[in-house]
């Protein structure tokens, strides 16, 4: 079958097409899934890029935790799964040398969640990391339940860092779908869009408009919750507005630096910072 | 009646004793207690300092959240306290003019916790910030529930920087009461011996001790809760024996300086920093 590898970090011309890799059996507890689209996050080609590039790997590796497919073969001691089950994927390279840019994969089967009917292969290669980090943000309160429903973030006031990005539009989708009130910042009106389409009430453009009166006049006490992409840039806006006993939710850094943190003014309003990677956290809960 | 009161901030020699203070009634929901101990705290002769000393408040303060005495009269509306019931005090001077250091003491009825027979009122005046704030502490971690009880705290490993101080001796306490394999640091002997006296089972001198050797000969997966006095100083410490999915609990700073967290760190293993200023939390509870 064919697959996508790589043996060295680096650029993306490291990424080589092979056609000859042996077809995958399902051992107990897994599943063979035949993957139609493969999704790309920054963690994935972060991981491909390296450190400084051009160090060699001990295994080829196939990249892409996420993805969405059809089950084709089901191994021993697996219930509830039979081949045909189209399937969203999520972790598929963590502690893997086996991603999914591959035509089929084997994986444990708790991580071949089912795709309803109506949902396409898009959309589930959009959902492993994107959507369980927004998961991961939105319960990181402590108002918050360890799992979203209908009515488990009522009364709380989200505000998304970049409303028009993966985990921002997927934030904002969880929030709303929680009842929580969602308030979104964007850079630009195509974004507004986005974040509008997502399911956003309150929409403000960073580049131009007050971003701190314009939560103030939506929410004075200020919000509960920050789904933060850029801490470096936002921190200081993220504590002005913060409700006390509120919660940053960390998944993402521009820089890399470390984070600087106003401790009085954390304390005053004792606030907390989570911080997420997102394959580690569902790693550890499937254990 | 008696009180000690100040009206402009500054070192100790601003308090001065006054003895023509009229007696407090106590109003719908209120108590009134005889103070038997006043407990001073670092945040009560912090804010008697003040920022740079010398400025003159609007009102006469009376200094200390802390205390401890006996119910003497009781306002309408006040059930399950008497007269003469014995009662300790927390966050008597938190957003009011008036703390514990006078002999009487109007304040809401959920102010006055009673106190057993057993306990001395010294035990009594030394509960409220340190005691709550230990507590807060210890329920800051994802897998501790919000009030702790026997067993609460069960299969988690918690280290307590600073064992010998108040709330490290009260998280030490708390900890072990709630089921937690407890280590802790000191500085000496002496305060090894006073960690032992609440509870510890694992003493570890960080001047003459490898700490994060220590943790990891007891507990080879890492901490999950950090109790810290010092982070400036011990948060490269606290990262590097954390497992994941760890939680620091930051109650104090020695420098008052904006605090620098490694991002990648703190990511890789989704670290919950809490800031804590337990006079606010637990007045917010009470609301």
């Amino acid at each position: 079958m064919r697959a996508i590898t790589y043996t060295t970090t680096g650029p993306s011309s490291v990424l080589g097409l092979i056609d000859d890799k042996p077809l995958p059996t399902p051992g107990p507890g897994e599943v063979r899934v035949r993957v139609v689209v493969s999704g790309v996050n920054p963690t994935d080609w972060k991981s491909r890029q390296g450190g400084s590039g051009g160090e060699q790997l001990p295994h080829p590796l196939v990249p892409n935790q996420d993805g969405a497919g059809v089950v084709d073969a089901v191994g021993p001691d697996v219930s509830g799964v039979v081949p045909g089950d189209r399937v969203w994927l999520w972790d598929a390279a963590w502690q893997r040398t086996d991603g999914t840019a591959q035509e089929y994969l084997v994986l444990p089967s708790a991580q071949a969640v089912p795709l309803p009917e109506a949902e396409s292969f898009d959309t589930g290669a959009s959902l492993g990391i994107p959507a369980l980090t927004a998961h991961r943000a939105l319960t990181a309160h402590e108002d918050a339940p360890d799992r979203l429903a209908p009515g488990a973030l009522s009364g709380l006031v989200v505000l998304v860092a970049g409303g028009a990005g993966a985990v921002g539009h997927a934030a904002i989708q969880l929030a709303r779908w929680a009842g929580a009130t969602v308030i979104t910042t964007v850079s630009g009106d195509r974004k507004g869009t986005m974040a509008r389409a997502a399911g956003a009430e309150h929409v403000v453009n960073y580049r131009t408009d007050d971003v701190a009166a314009a939560v103030r006049a939506l929410s004075p006490r200020g919000v509960d919750l920050v789904v933060e992409v850029n801490p470096d840039a936002n921190l200081a806006l993220d504590l002005d507005v913060l409700a006390p006993s509120g919660t940053v939710a960390l998944y993402a850094t521009d820089t890399g630096e470390p984070l600087t943190i106003p401790f009085r003014p954390s304390m005053t309003k004792n606030i907390r910072y989570q911080f997420i990677l997102t394959y580690t956290v569902t790693a550890a809960q499937t254990v």
